[in-house]
Order: C-alpha cells, then structure tokens, then sequence
C-alpha cells in the first residue's frame, strides 16, 4: 500500500479542462493527483532561422514553475537570469515529444510554441505537462482547421506520458507522487503513443542501478498507465479524436 | 458608452477565490473581468541582509505574466535573462503598497514574500495584484495566528487599486480593460486605504497632459471604485475583517 | 525652519549651463543645490525597430549615476551586469515626460538619446534630470535648425519637474534634498509644461498614507516651484524661447 | 555494411591514454574512433553548500568542446555567456552515472570535478566522456589511496557507456559515428556497470517511434558493447582494477 | 606641423582641478586637450576576499565614458550588461600603475577604489586618467592623514602617463589626439615615475611593426612628456608634494 | 641558475605539432616546457558586420584555459557567463599580433577564427599561443592555396612571441615558467617578426619599477629568443616556408 493508498498499477484522479485561457490557440489545465499544469499552444506564422525556407513547421516548448508551485518557495529563473539545466533538460523533452506524432511537412512554415506553466506541484510535472500539451496543441491545430488556415489535422497519433519508478523497497510502482519520488532508487519517465510505440524512455538510478528485469516491469506498469491517460485525452477531444492520424500516411512516407 | 457597454464609473465583475492554491501560506485568485492573477503570499522566517538585527519584518513583491496572457505571445523573461523594466516597476509598486498598511515591527523578522502571476490579461494587471495580493497577505498572517505564531493581525487597514483615465474624447472613465488602456491620453493608477487615504497616486500622460480638473474627476472615480472592491475584500474574508486594524494603534506610536 | 534654512516652499539655487559639452547635439549640466547632472541630447537618424516606417520620431533616455555621486560609493551597473529597478523606473520617466511636449511627427524618423549623468547627488536627481534635458533636447533641435534639417522648433510647449514631500512632523515642503527625503513620510515628483498641464504626478508614502487635503497643498507647492524653474530655463534658451511653441497647432491636430 | 566498413554490432577502436595531463589528481584522454576527449577528475576539500556537515562526498561534472571539435566552428559557451541546454543535459548526466558507482559515504567531505573536454568529435561524445572519467575518478582516487588520505577504493563497481540507434532503414547498430548519429530514427545512450545492471538509459524518436521488439534489440547491443569497453578500462587500470568493489559491502549496506 | 599647429614633442594644455566633486575623500577633473575625465578615489575599510587577513591594502580602479563623450554615441555598458575588452584592459593598467607607487604594507586593510569617468574624449583618455588618478589617491590619502588614520602618506614616487606614436608618414609624436591616434601606425601608452623609471610600457602596432630605433625615439618624447606633467601635478598639490616619497624606504625594505 | 637549470637566456624546449586535429583548416599543438596549447585556425567566408563591404579579411582570436590547465582548478568562463579582463586582454593581443603579419586586403571577406585553448600551463600561455597561432593560420591558407582560393600565401613574415622578466634579485631572465612568472618584479611580452621588427611590446612593474638599462636587457634577450623559435617554426613549415612575405610588396603598398 501507498501513503495515499494507491495500488501500486493505481495512476492518480487526471482531469483536463480543455480551452482553459482565452487568448492562445490551444489551451488546458491538466490535473494529475495535486499536480496542476496550464498548458498553451500558441501558433507562429514564422520558423526559427535555422529552418527557414524548406516550407516546414516547428515545435518548441518552454516550462516553467510558480515561485510557490512547491512546498519551499523558489527564486524566479527570470530573476536568477538564467534557466537552470532541469528545466532545459524538460523543455527539450516535452518539445521532442511532441514533435515525433506531428507532421511539422504538412503545417507549412509555422512553430508551435508550447507553454506548460506548473501552478501546484506534487511530482511527475514533465510526464503531466506532456500529457496536457498534446491536447493543447491538438486544440490549437483544431483552430486552424476551423480558419481553414489547415486543411487536414496533422497529428499523426496520439501521445501521453507517465512516470514509474522503483521504490527503496525494490517495489515498482506507476505515477510517483513528490514524496514518493524523493525516496525512490530508480526513476523513469515513459512516452508512448496511442498505438503503443516508445517515444521517449528515460530511466536514472540515481546512487542506484537497476536490471533487466526491473526495466521490464516498469516498462509494463507504463504502457498501462498511458492507456487508461489517452482514454480521458479521447473523452476531453472527443469528435476531434477522429481526425487524429489522417494525415499518418502523409507522415509515413515523407520520412 | 463604453465598448463593453459599462458607463463610465462602472467596475468590471470583481471576483477573489482565497486558498487558490496548497503550498502558500496566503492564495488567492483575482479575476477582474477578463483579468486574472494568481497571488500568493509565503512567510519566510529571514529578512534580507540590509534588514537584518533590526527586530522587524518585510515585504517585497514578484509580478510575472505567462507568455501568452496576452493577445500576442510574449518572450519570457527567464529566457531573455532579464527582467523588463516595466516588470520592476510594477513589483516596486506592490510592494511598496502593501508594506503602508502591515505593522511591520509586530512581525518579527520575517519576510512576506508576494507573487502576482497574471494568467490572463485584459488590463488592470498591476491593480488587480495590488487589490488580490492584500487578501494573500491577510491570509497569511491568518494562518501565522492560528499556528500562534502572531498573537496579533499586523493589517493596520484595507488596501485595494483601480485605474482611471481619459480616453481620446476627453472621457474620464474607471478601471480600463486592454483596449482602452491602448488608447487613453491619461492613465493613472491609483492605490487607497478603507479609511479613504492615499498611498500611491501615479498618473501619466503618454504623448498628452492633463489638468487640475481632471485630475480632480479621475481622482473621485478612483475613490469610488476602491470602496466598492474593498467591500468585496470583506465578503470574502469573512470574520478575518475585524482583526485588520486591531494593531493600528501600536504602528501610529511607532512612527 | 528646513536644515538648509530654507522656508518650505523655497527652491534650491537653480544653474543651468548649456553647451557643456562639445561632442553632443544639445549638452547641459544643471546644478540644484549640491545637485549636479550632466544632460546630453543626441540626434540618431533612424528610430528603434518597433517605429519603423511611421514616419515619425522617438525620445528615450537613460539614467545613471557616477559611483561616487553619493556619501557611499556604489556598485556600477555595469559591474553588475544590469540595470537596477530604480534606475529603469527613472529612464521611463524622463523619456515619457519629455515625449509630452515634443511634436515627434514633425521630426521624421529620428531618436533623440537623453542621456542623464548625475555627478553628484543630494536629492531631486530625477527631477533636476527632467529639467536639464528638457534644455538639452531643445538646444538640439536648435542645432537641427541651423542645420536647415528641420524647419520648425518641433517643441511644444516648455517642461521641468520638482519634487514636493511631507515631513514626519506633517510639514509639506518643496524641492527636497537628500537628508530630507530620507526621513520624509511623502514624497511625490510632479512634471509639469509651461502652461501650467500636469504632464506626471507620482506621489507614494513609503510606509505612511496621505489625505486629499494633502495632496491639494502638495500640487500647490509644486506648481510654483516649476514655474519658477520654468523662467530659469527661459534665460537659459534666450531667444529660442520664441520658437518653443510655434508647432503646437500642427501637434493639437495630429492627436 | 556501414560507412566505415564496420559491422553492425562492431565498437570503434578504443583507446584510454592515462596520466595525460600533469595537474589533476585523475586524467585520462580517450578515443573512440576520431572523437577524442580529455576527461581531467579534480579533487576539493569540501563540498558544495547543500551538503555541508553530513560527512560524504559529492561527484560533479562539467561538459565543453573546443569551438572546432566539430566540422563547423561553434562559437564558445563563454562568449555567449550561457552554457546551452545540450551542455547542461550531459553534464548532468555524466555526474549522475559516475555517482551511481562511487561510495560517497566513504570519501568525506571533498567534490570529486569530472571535466570532459571534447578536442575533437565524431558521434558519442557523451558516452566516451563517461567511460573516461571513470578511469579518471579512478586515478584520482587511486592518488588519495597512495597518499593515504583515503583507505579504500570507494569505487564499487566499473561503469561504461555506449549508443546504440535504428537507422532509417531500421537496421540497430552499435556506436554511431557523427555521420550516423545525424541520420538515425531513434538514438539511444546506455551506461551501465560492470555487472550487467542498467544505470540509465536515455532512448528518443526525434520524430519517429520505436517498438518494444527493437528496444530489447538495442539494450542486447548495447550490453556486449559495453562489456568490450570495460574490458579495455581493465587493462589500462592493470592492478587498481582488483581495488574496485572492495567497499561494495559498505555502499549495499549505506542504503 | 600637426593639425593643431603642435610639434612633435609638444603636449596639449594639461589643467587639473583638485576637489572637484564633494563626496570621494579624493576628486580631480584633468583636462588633457579637450580630453576630460573625473577621476575620484574612495576609501573603503576593506579589503577584497582574497587579501583578508595580510594587514595590508589593496588599489583598484574602473574607467567608463559618458556615451555621448565621443563624436558617436555608445551604448553603455550598462545596458550592454557587460564590460567590454577594451574597458577592462584600461582599468587593470590603471589599478596597476597606482599601486606601483603606494606602499600597499603602510595602509592597512584598506581599499582604494579608484573612479575614471571620461566625460569628453578627444585621445589619451587611459593616460589622462592615470595622471588625474595618481593626484585624487593622493588628495584621498591626504584626508587620511587629516583624520589621523594614518600617520605618513603612502605614496613613495609621483607617476603620470602619456601616449607617444608614429604617423603614417614615419613621424614620432608625443601626446596623440583622436584623429592623430586613429590614423597611427604605432600607439605607445607609457607610464612613469617621479625619478624617471618605467611602470609600464605598452607598445602596439596595428596592422604595422616598428623597429628598435622608432622605440627608442619615443621612449624619449614620452620621458619628456611626462617630466612636464609631474610639474603640473605638483603645482597642483602645493605643501601635499614634500610628503610624497617619505616612506619609500619603508616600502623598498618590504620587497 | 635557475630552479629548472636554465641559464638566464636559455628557453625551455619547444614543440610544435602541425595538423594536430582533424576538423580545422590549421592545427598545431605547440609546447613550451611543460605549457601546451591546442592552435586551431578556421576560415569563415564573411567577415564582421563592421567590416562588410570593404573587400578585405579579418582575423580575430579566442583564448581560454581547460579548468584543469593549472595547479588549482579554475571556474569555466562558460559557468562564470562572462569572460575575464585577463582573457579579453589575452585574445586581443594574439588578434592584433597575427593581423600585422597578414595582408588583409589580399584574402579577400574572410574571417580567420584563431582559437588557442591551453590544456596545460606553466607560464608563458600567451606568448606560446602567438606563437602556435602563427603556424596554424598559416597551414590555414596553405590549405585555402591548395583548393586554389587564395593565389599567393598572405603572409608577409613571420611572427613569434616570447616571455622576459626581472626576478627579485634584479636578474632579468628569458621564457619566465609559473613559479618564475609569479615572483619577478618586471613582466614583459614582447612580439616580434622574422626581420627584427617589434609589434607589441607590454612591460609591466607590479608594485615595482624598471630603469631604461633593464629594459633594454629585456629585449635583447626576447630577441635571440624570438629567433630561435622562429628556426623552430621554419622547420616545422618546411616548405611552405619559401612562400613567406611573397606579398609583402603588396602590403607595403597597400598601407
């Protein structure tokens, strides 16, 4: 049993308030447990320089934390001046993430700059910030679908993340809670798709290992979890759910 | 008329929800028409180092909007490595407000630290904070009394700001959203106690001026305004109403 | 009795040198008391990116003190890598308060820089900056005219600034200097134009309030300090003041 | 076949040079086909402010390349002032890896720097910075032993590093070179101990998956690659290598 | 003939200005030419971190331009957020010429701060600080010595400096203005002592080489040059100039 | 005698290792004694901003330190976010000094990126960075003559640096190690070409002075120096050699 009494399979109460904010294209709070995230897709009707001119889109996204997203207060990075390597590190994964099921050929010179902003914390932000962008910029597509600025959704597939880690104890358990992963040996953050295909795996022991065999249980606990994720995606999209993956064969072959 | 239809001594729907958020001591979320900040107030047993061994407290203030609280999608200031100018000014300015009605010898060294993070903005952002923030404040000291931590409510008044200006026409009108802010001659900020006294009066004529008489007009919508949002104040914090003002005694003898 | 012997509503000894320096287009340095800033005026001729293709001109202005303008020598910002609150707060105001009396669309795509160094301080070096630069852009536009680059004295009206507070014993006075405004309850900085406008009025009490009744005598004092200041800088200009003006008209239309 | 002739499951030659520079307590420079990396291993007196006074020892690494280890010249983290998000994630990870294998109970309170200076890069960088700085904290420890600071090795286990990746064609190959590593689908770092546990794991799609099936096939090859790599650790460390594992007992009970 | 009808071994008008400004211990304004700086020396009781404890005193020195005291206007470097190459090389040679004549054992754990501040530059501007420098250090340690801090001025030799170079047409001249420095083939900054020794010598050729015998020409216009300036220095300081050099023996024993 | 058996003129053994990493268009390793510096040139084919449009090359250099390049291990720059005066100072000399021996207007708008990186110092970095910089830029346009961009070797001769000193006891001695470097009295760099001429001469007494004598000792021993490495130099060019100061009738001519 769990301090909150969660199974150790048992994911955490999520809720997605989607069109959260009024002024972004796409907008949602995401809730996992006590862990609160707005996440807004804005579009762009430019590329960074480094891509212009071969008539494709881009992905970016930034992260951030409320000074008092957390139990202690932190000092803004504005005010430090500078951006720590932690939320380098997050920004990188969630922008990756996102770009691996959306076809950046088909939405012409444009970037989606993706803002997940952590309100409350309690663990697992990154995997929750992942989880709420994909609706985000699902919905920001969406309205350019509606401006007939698109003419067909470019997500190939649909895209959550979850965390799992192995606790002192040697148990393994899905979707650590802050105090759960504080003490936990191995830690790993999982991206999947809706078809079930690994897009991001990062696993870290840290002053600790693991074996092949734990990988797997983890692996395992993850790919449920991410399951039962898309379905609330699917419930909070609903009839834009059909449009995801039309464009998959687009993708397919402009690889 | 206005654009959205109010007449020109008319406030936007003011609405305050204490206890935002888990971790702060003092949460609240302020909408003002489309305006919406989160202000939270953390207690920090420390003062700054220029503060240090003098025996009392104080208070400073952050103020940061999400990149896309606004119709255009803003750079964030922890990427551009520093903060704007108009954000220190705006952070003076909350700060410098809420330390006119805190008995700061009563608190002990302490530092309230207050974090004002529009979510969404339709102008009136720096007010909106100033009026949100005093109600975090009070809320943390609250908690700082039931934990027996004060034996006192340090809040020697009420607190709020409001806007006022004069559009192109020469109508001076009361709390301006985002697109009357964009074209008023005159703007002014205004910040007033319960007891009607003045604690900051700034008002600015970009490319224009203004004269004694409207100064005197906009001056009188500001005082109406205020009174009417500090009533909302006192719906909201309830009992905690009557403790504010309790220690204004002790901090007129200590001037 | 003030500590300078000074009645409260005496101004300090006001001097105003023009043509101090030989490089920029318009140079002053002003002397109020122990005061003294160097104000520097430079025509650019081209505007910052976001005025492009308007047609019409930009005023900015930087602030800046020499380390050991004061008892303690301070930090240099350039030592610290930035520009601190105070100053930026200080840079906005004088480049908006000179904005309100220059006629920018006669000037074609021009920046005046207003560059204000204070060299020694004892109070009032924002507004002695205001004064002084308000004489430095017009002896720059002057140069313009002899040029032949612009036809018309495109200043609108004259412009100069003082500073009023009140002290802890509830006395309001004129033109504080340094020993004065850190012990005063309420200080305000009030910008006015030769016809008697309001251009800016920022007035705080840092710690204290202040009444209706107190601001009115504030304004009273301060209206006289400027205009007295105002006929200083008339000396000063000679006969240019004959051309501060003409363009009013052309600027009244152009609102 | 690959471009350079080498078969699917084949390592690039690898070479460690130990004692390659005069004043670090540990300093190997290793090769691994063209890229080159001097991995320098300093020890401190004390350890950073967060872990003051509980009696262990820190680990800590810092990332650079020369501006022309690559093919084009980068201009260096020094005259942009800010180390980039790439930087930050590697070195994170070098320190977390070295960390998982030293007893840092055992070293008191000293900071073990890891620098890995990239002279020249061709494709796994990261993972050749890893497998060198732990022959470097090697030495270095070795050089506490002979001067009898330290009484054990504090190193419990060996530890390598390794990419594997799916080119476009889907074949998984092990090392990838630069040519490689630009062209992959999937691209994935492993490090892992000498008996066969995972330390972590880091496998991304940029813009494309990877099934379950082809994760297990890339682990498999990772595995023997870096078995290869430790054997090749082994020699250089002749007689130290028997030290290693010593304090195993004190670090399993430490947990 | 020069362009200002000087010879080649003349220098330009020198004025010094002693007590220019009212708050640093020690204040001078050199006019070189139309080259002026304020050059202001501030005591602090301290010393910097890495001289703590040694019981003797450190110099050192900062050097800005107004940006507007060239014929184009500068950005500060302020705004810049760092000090440029060029301004750090000036203020090092600056703070080391000083403390090449201050018996550093003699004044305790002091720190001389030493303020250069170009207000007009028309050439010369590091060696007009240098001469101005040495005399602000000197009123400075004279104030000392007022006060009673110390007992004997520290100051053991005078010291000035001055620019020497070649024309493009091979000519050797002393003390270069603007246009004569922008054009030269060789620029020299030397600094020297009261008694004719060398504390630095600086010698460059731009795109250009010189041989032995231009060296050691102006290596004797420079000697002369600045056997003039000291003249200048002590008419400056009056009864100040007979203590300079009293405790030379006590600093030629502590080498 | 000195602590390493030199006679007072003797230099420590050189080495210079051309074409040392593969990416740059030249690259020398060159060790002095027990200092080494990595010398790589790369041609960009554009030049500076401020120089666009004039149909001339640039050169520009970079310097800086491995963190472990000394005895105690240095903070990086990187981390710093700014570079020091001492690098600024260091990365300016060795750009000036390889621009007098380059023809500029004959390369055409290119840039010549010098980037020396020591990895291991024992006094003298600097003077063995112009040094390594002068071979490696010259295997550079070698390189651009063998793809037959360039015609003509730009170099007009050649270019060699080296350390002189005073020790305490008042020797003056040639190619100054750390230990040297740290106690001499008189530090000087001096740059001189193949035919004898000076191009930058920086003498510099801390806290001490130097006589016309001395200096002229110093420089005749900085001259065989310089000779004898400049044999070093020829030898590692071999034939290459021949092609030195064939334009040299151009440079002339052009100046």
């Amino acid at each position: 049993m769990r301090t909150d009494q969660r199974n150790r399979n048992s994911l955490r109460p999520v809720t997605i308030t989607p069109n959260f904010l009024q002024h972004p294209e796409g907008s949602v709070l995401i809730q996992v447990g006590n862990t609160k995230v707005i996440c807004n897709a804005s579009i762009e009707d430019r590329v960074p320089p480094f891509m212009r001119g071969q008539g494709k889109g881009w992905i970016t996204a930034e992260y951030a934390m409320l000074p008092r997203a957390t139990e202690q207060r932190n000092i803004r990075e504005s005010s430090k001046g500078k951006v720590s390597g932690r939320t380098m590190e997050i920004q990188r994964l969630i922008g990756r993430a996102l770009r691996s099921v959306v076809d950046l050929d088909s939405i012409g010179e444009r970037t989606v700059w993706v803002d997940c902003d952590v309100i409350q914390a309690d663990g697992g932000t990154r995997t929750a910030s992942i989880t709420g962008a994909f609706v985000a910029v699902v919905l920001a597509f969406e309205s350019l679908l509606r401006r007939k600025v698109l003419s067909k959704m470019p997500i190939t597939d649909f895209l959550a993340a979850i965390s799992v880690g192995v606790l002192p104890d040697g148990m393994e358990i899905l979707d650590l809670n802050y105090e759960e992963d504080s003490k936990a040996h191995v830690d790993m953050n999982i991206v999947m798709t809706g078809t079930g295909e690994f897009v991001e795996i990062q696993g870290t022991g840290e002053e600790a290992t693991f074996s092949m065999k734990q990988l797997n249980e983890l692996l395992q606990l993850a790919e449920q979890g991410i399951q039962t994720i898309i379905m609330k995606q699917r419930e909070v999209l609903g009839d834009i759910t059909n449009r995801i993956g039309e464009s998959v064969t687009a993708k397919g072959e402009s690889k």
